[in-house]
This record gives C-alpha cells, structure tokens and sequence, in this order.
C-alpha cells in the first residue's frame, strides 16, 4: 500500500487567521466563530471527509510590529480579537467520534498545575481524540499583557519549556498507576490510595507538590505536537514531539527541514517515523485548471497588502510599514528574523521574493505554499511533496472559510481515496492509535515513558 | 404574582460530589462524569425543567487533613479525582438554549489576562448564559500544588479578590467599546482601532498592558456569583455578587443570613435586590411521603461516613478522624472553622449537632438541608423557605446523580408551576437579561460600570 497522506485543518478561533483581507469575500463565514454552530459544522465536514484532526492555532498577544502599533491589525483583525481554543473541543467532540484535535497551549501563560488537568479533562471528554501543540509564546505585547515588561530570552524559553515538560509527564503518566481507580462499591474503594503518588518537583522554574487531580485519561500525555525549526526548537521537537508542523515554500526547502527534524529524532534514540510531519499547505481546487483560476483571481481581489504586511512585520519583528513592494526579503534577514523562522520560513534559496510578492501569497494563500488546479493536479502534486519530501502529510489552511475546506472534502478527499493514498475510513482507538498504528502510549525512550511506574 | 422560585442545579466535575458514598448506589450514574453524554443528558433534563442554571463547583486540591494524608479522600472519592468545570460548558450549551452557567473559577490559579478571555470566549459560545462563581481557593493542598508553602491569609485573599476584579472590568467593558467591531467589508474595516484602549494596570498585586483579545460578547462581565459569608466575603459580595449562593441548616439561621447579606448589598448603594440569593437544598420526593421515606432509608445504606468526615475536614480545617461521633460540633468551633463558614455553616443556634449527625446529614443531603416528603410536602416546605428566609431560589443537590435531578423535574416542577411560583418559559435573552428583568449591563454604582466607556 503506498504511503497515506494525513490531513489536519489549519484553524484558530478568530475571524482572520492567516489569509488576510479574505474575511471581505461574500462568501466567507469565518465571521460566525464566535458560534457553536460555526464549528461544529466544521468539524462534522472535516470527519465527513476524513481529516485526521483540526489544528488551532493561538496567540496570547496582538501584532504591534507594523507601524509600531495595533492599529493594523485592528483594522485589518489579524489574528484580533481571538478566543480560546480550548473551549471549542468539547462542542466539536460532541458532534464527532473520530476527528482529532491539537490545540495550541503556551507553557509561558498556563500554569503547569491546572493545565495538566485542563489536557486530561479534554482527553475525557474526546475520548482520547486531543493532542497539545506546544508553544513558548512569542510576542512581547502577550509578554507585557501578563505582566512581564518583555518577553524572557528565545533559548531560556525552552530551558523552561523542559522543565515543564517533565513536570507534565510527571503529573499524566506518573502519579496515578494504571488500576489505580477501582470504583469498587462492594469493597468501597473509588481509588486505592497506595497507587496514587504525590509529585513532588522541585525545579529551576517551577516547584510543585501534588498529586494529579484528573484520573488517567485514555492517551495520558496528549499527542505533542510543535512547529518550532530553530535549532533549540529542533533538539526540543527531536525529544517531545510526535507530531511536527513546518512550513517551506518549495520542495527542495521542505526536503531539507524534514532530513533534519528526523535526523533530530533519531539523535534521541527514537525511530525517524516516531514522528509524523505535517507541511502547511493551501489548495485552491475547482473541476477544471480554469475554475481554479478564475478561483484565485476572483480571491486576490480581496487581498490585504497591509494585513499581510502586519502579519510578517508580527511574526518577523521587522516593521514592514516603510518598505517597498519591490524590496527583497532576503535583503532584510538578520538576527531577529530567528524567531519568525521557528514558525514560518519565507527564505527560499531557489528565488529570491519580494515583500510585495511574500505579503500577496500570504494574502490568498497562507504561510505555506499554494496549489492551485484541476482535481488531478491538486491530487498530483500532494502526491509529488508527499515522495519528494518525506512528509506525512499536510496541515490545511484555508483562503475563504469554510469554502475552501468544503471544496478540498467534496473534490479532493475522492480522488485521494481513488489513488489508495487516503484512507476510507478511521482505524479504531484514541488519537496516538490511529496516528501510529495502534501504540496507545509513548514509548522509551521518549522521555514521557520514563515516568510511568509498574507493579 | 407571587415570587417566582429561582432554581439552579448544584454540580461538580466529579465522581463524588457531596453526597458521600452514594456512588455506590446501583442507580447512580456519576461514574460517567468523564463523558460528554453524561452532561448532555443531564443539562437537556435542566432545561426541561426549566433550571435558572447549572452551578459547577470546583477544588484545585485534595482534602487531605482527616487523618492528616489524601488516603480517605481517595479511598472515598472524595471530589477527587475532579475535572475542569470549564470544560463541560460548551457541550452542554451546544444542546441547550436558555440554560445559564455558573462556573467556579479561582483567581488564585488563574492567570487574569487569559482568564478574562476564557470568560468572553464562553460568553460568545453560549450566547451570553455565563456566570463565574467567583472564588479564591481554600485548600492549602492547592497552594502547594502551585508552587507555594501555604496559602495567602484569607484577608489578603479578599484583597487580591478586588484588585483582581478591577483588572476584569478593565478588561471585560472598558477596552472594547460598542462599536468598535465594525466587520465593515466596504471600508475594509474590521475593528475601529481608535475605539479600543488597552489596560495599563500596575497595581499591588497585578500588573498587566494590553488590550483585551476577545470582541465584546453578549453579557461583556459574565453574571457575577460569590458564596463567601465571612465579614470580608460579605463585603466582598455585597459591592460584587449578583448572585449569592448560602447555606443554612434552618430557616431561622438563614433568614438571619440573608437579612446581612441584602444589607451588606445595600450598603455599597445597591439595591438590596440587586442580588439573586440560592440557599443550598436537596430534595427526596416520593409519589406518597411514605415512598420518599423509604428511598432516605435506601440512600442511607450506602452512605458514608468516613467520606463524609473527610469531607469536613478539609473544610473546616479539623481532623475529625480521632473524633467521637457522638462529640458535639459546637465544642469544635474555633478560629479555623472561619474559613469554613464562607462556604458551610455547620452551627445552628437551634440544635446541638453532633459530629455523627452532621456527617449522616451530609451523606445524604450535602451540606444543606434536606427536605424528604411527597410532591406536595417538598412544594409547601420549598415555598416556606422562600416566605420565611427572602430567598430567591434554591440551589439543588443531588443524592443520586441524576435520579435525584430527574424527580425533581418530573415531580416537583410541574407542582410549582400550577402554583404559579414557578416559571413555564424561559424568559428572553442572556443569563443576565433573564435573571433581573431585561436588564443587559451591570447598573451603576456596581464597579463594572465605571469601567465603561461611551462617546
């Protein structure tokens, strides 16, 4: 059987996520989420057609880089106002049974103790469908927001985010033995108490003597996920993560990153597949190549240069608002493009792209690269990164919502499933199961599993 | 028309609430807790009987101070393991349309500027039906969880209490003015930047610069609820609260109660029926008294007493573990029993109780009173409660979850309704709006008024 594509929605609890200015388009409903309504229609087109999760993005901050102000992202609602992801689990779970979800929590702004107990509540509740995508937070006005007059240091963020992993795995995998919980009304035992263990952590960054409060969830640990690529990032994906999100705009590119996430994996003794890596993509389909086009014709007329614009000056810490168009971007590199390079890469060695050129294919497409075509190119193509790159599969943004999803799960799922490269139904089981054949729980030696105790 | 009985339902993300040792019963069902269809089932039957709301209570700890370990806690479930209540609420919304939420929140371990946008965020998603039971934990397990030695003094408590409201209110009606939302497609405007303002708070306590992230949502300040009744939480709910929720054994003492809380209301220049008061209550209802009779004697077979034990005292701050049951609880009061009597009066001038009694009462009841009889007996002593106490409602426990609910609302309500004491519809629009009369905002000289803005 050839390698089957795995596909996640790229989605944030917000009216403008990354195809700016699109929010203007008649038929774009993404205004509607602030609604149950909106999401759970989502999230019964996305299990109809098979995805293996919705990924939602967060961020605990506004854009202010561009202009030196909010005013921009205001204006343009990039990325604001948001909400909180979390909250819109439960309802997409209830009108579901097999979607996966994996959620954007920044260690920087959640407390280790009741996060712990938020991720095993939403594996209850989902019946272990969740997965936590791992952020450190990286905007100084979320930093100043809660209370800090700037955010802490790139690499000291993932000293701490080490630390708090630890104390997760401690807390999902540690204190509470399988068995654990009897509800035994004849003996009257709801828990044997010699099974339960305090954890008591003691730490650079964080201190904390408890035991877990939630019983263990189906997944324990949620399937960790992380975008990060610098090099700090990499080691920390290489130990955690089983899922990796990254971004390139060419091929060559992507083949390149993907070597060296798994080569980071197996720097920690794990097998280069203990991952699965997901490439953001767009896809901009119609029945004929023609369609597709009048399609993106018909979307670039509601671009916004300037929210683009806000939304790289944000990511890039580089202010945008004084540049030309025709200004190249590689020009502008330098040390603070670092950051931005964690999550989104607009370098690209086989050409070299203008500001106008980046902000415009942000506009209607996303961070990521753009297909656009007749369903036999689309499908084509997601073929060709799927052999050329290595990647498991593709973490799907949208430029009009949900039309854009509609269209890839009407059109494209089909010709997919036609290939024999996309699956017709579910595997069975949690989350982790379906995504790795069936391991319900993280294995040595991923750290999580050296924190587990036996009988 | 006489006064209409308010009613919510009184909950907790857990196995075992209040009643201790009922799980054992056959017919319970609150081992499902984990699962969404259980807080589906349980809020269609709510909104069916036409509940004000659902009251979620919430410990981020464990009673360990019985016999001075976690061991009975955990043997009995006590409220441990326990879930967050934050969860359950969008699929509970998701099935429902007019039921309200009141939700415990502590602001001890919630960071105040991600709080404020999970409040909104469910504002949003339930179309303005939420409430925040506004709580500053009292659990020093919890303290030290969190990376603390002990807990702050309940004092100081109070004191970052008000400091933490203020940041709210900033939050919640001062940063977004009306309007500021505009989704304009023709101007291209999706916020008015000039009408939004960020917080710049640097007080003793908190500090914090940033807009709020989430757009204004139906309520903005969600329906304040406080249980405290100590002479710094009834300040505290007097200038706060719109919704008080007490606990007294009789009538006597909680008339008394209620007088002092409606004065302590008055006394921050509100009217005293600015607040909606529900006195903790669990009914036992039969077709026939002599059936509800025979179902206490049912129930209190599997009650129990150590869980009961454990459960009190972790909250008044005594071991009862080497107690006598035939010890008499007034001999036992002391300074530490304060913190206690925020949430549970366990004196009562009229009756000497004695450790056996409380703890069987609390088995079976919970922590308020229990009224056992046929449908007309429960109508007659509810309606008592009502007259002789000026409360406004009731806020109704369970013995077996969710039978104990479910015969309330087959039974009891359609009794109150033909005595017209009870509502046959829902009034329109948000928690709010429902609870007092139309009325959107918090009115001033309540301090979520001064925070807002107007041109």
């Amino acid at each position: 059987m050839p390698k089957q594509i795995r596909i996640n929605a790229f989605d944030m609890n917000t009216g403008v996520h990354q195809s700016q200015g699109l929010w203007r388009h008649p038929r774009d409903r993404s205004s509607e989420y602030t609604t149950i309504a909106y999401w759970q229609n989502l999230a019964k087109t996305l299990e109809k057609g098979k995805f293996d999760g919705i990924f939602l993005a967060d961020v605990t901050g506004v854009y202010d880089v561009f202009g030196g102000n909010r005013d921009a992202a205001l204006r343009n609602g990039v990325q604001v106002p948001n909400n909180d992801p979390f909250l819109l689990v439960p309802a997409m779970a209830a009108v579901t049974e097999h979607l996966g979800f994996g959620i954007t929590g920044s260690l920087t702004y959640e407390p280790p103790y009741t996060f712990a107990r938020k991720m095993s509540t939403l594996d209850h509740l989902t019946n272990g469908r969740v997965g936590w995508n791992i952020v450190t937070g990286y905007l100084d006005s979320a930093a100043k927001a809660s209370g800090a007059t700037k955010q802490t240091s790139h690499d000291t963020r993932y000293d701490i985010a080490e630390e708090y992993m630890q104390l997760m795995y401690k807390l999902w995998e540690g204190s509470w033995e399988d068995g654990a919980v009897q509800r035994s009304a004849d003996r009257g035992i709801y828990v044997d108490p010699t099974r339960v263990h305090a954890v008591e952590h003691d730490g650079e960054y964080f201190r904390l003597n408890g035991i877990h409060l939630s019983e263990p969830s189906p997944q324990r640990t949620p399937v960790l996920y992380q975008a990060g690529t610098s090099p700090k990032g990499q080691a920390f994906a290489g130990k955690h993560a089983e899922c990796i999100f990254i971004s390139s705009p060419t091929k060559h590119v992507m083949k390149q990153s993907v070597k060296k996430l798994r080569a980071a994996v197996q720097e920690q003794g794990r097998p280069a597949d203990a991952v699965v890596v997901f490439a953001m993509m767009n896809v901009i389909v119609g029945r004929t190549e023609e369609e597709a086009q009048e399609k993106l014709r018909d979307y670039r007329k509601y671009a916004s240069y300037e929210g683009a614009l806000t939304l790289m000056s944000g990511w890039t810490g580089i202010d945008f608002s004084s540049c030309d168009p025709k200004d190249t971007v590689k020009h502008m590199r330098n040390d603070s493009m670092h950051t931005a390079i964690d999550r989104f890469t607009i370098s690209d060695p086989d050409r070299v792209w203008t500001v106008g050129e980046v902000a415009e294919h942000l506009a209607v497409g996303g961070s990521g690269p753009v297909i656009v075509g007749s369903v036999t190119q689309v499908a084509d193509e997601l073929q060709q990164w799927m052999e050329e790159t290595d990647v498991d599969g593709f973490n799907l943004a949208y430029t009009v919502a949900p039309e854009s999803i509609q269209e890839f799960v009407d059109l494209v799922v089909p010709e997919l499933q036609a290939r024999g490269v996309y699956k017709t139904e579910y595997a069975q089981g949690t989350l982790r199961e379906k995504l790795f054949d069936g391991a319900p729980r993280l294995l040595s030696p991923h750290p999580a599993a050296t924190y587990r105790r036996s009988r």
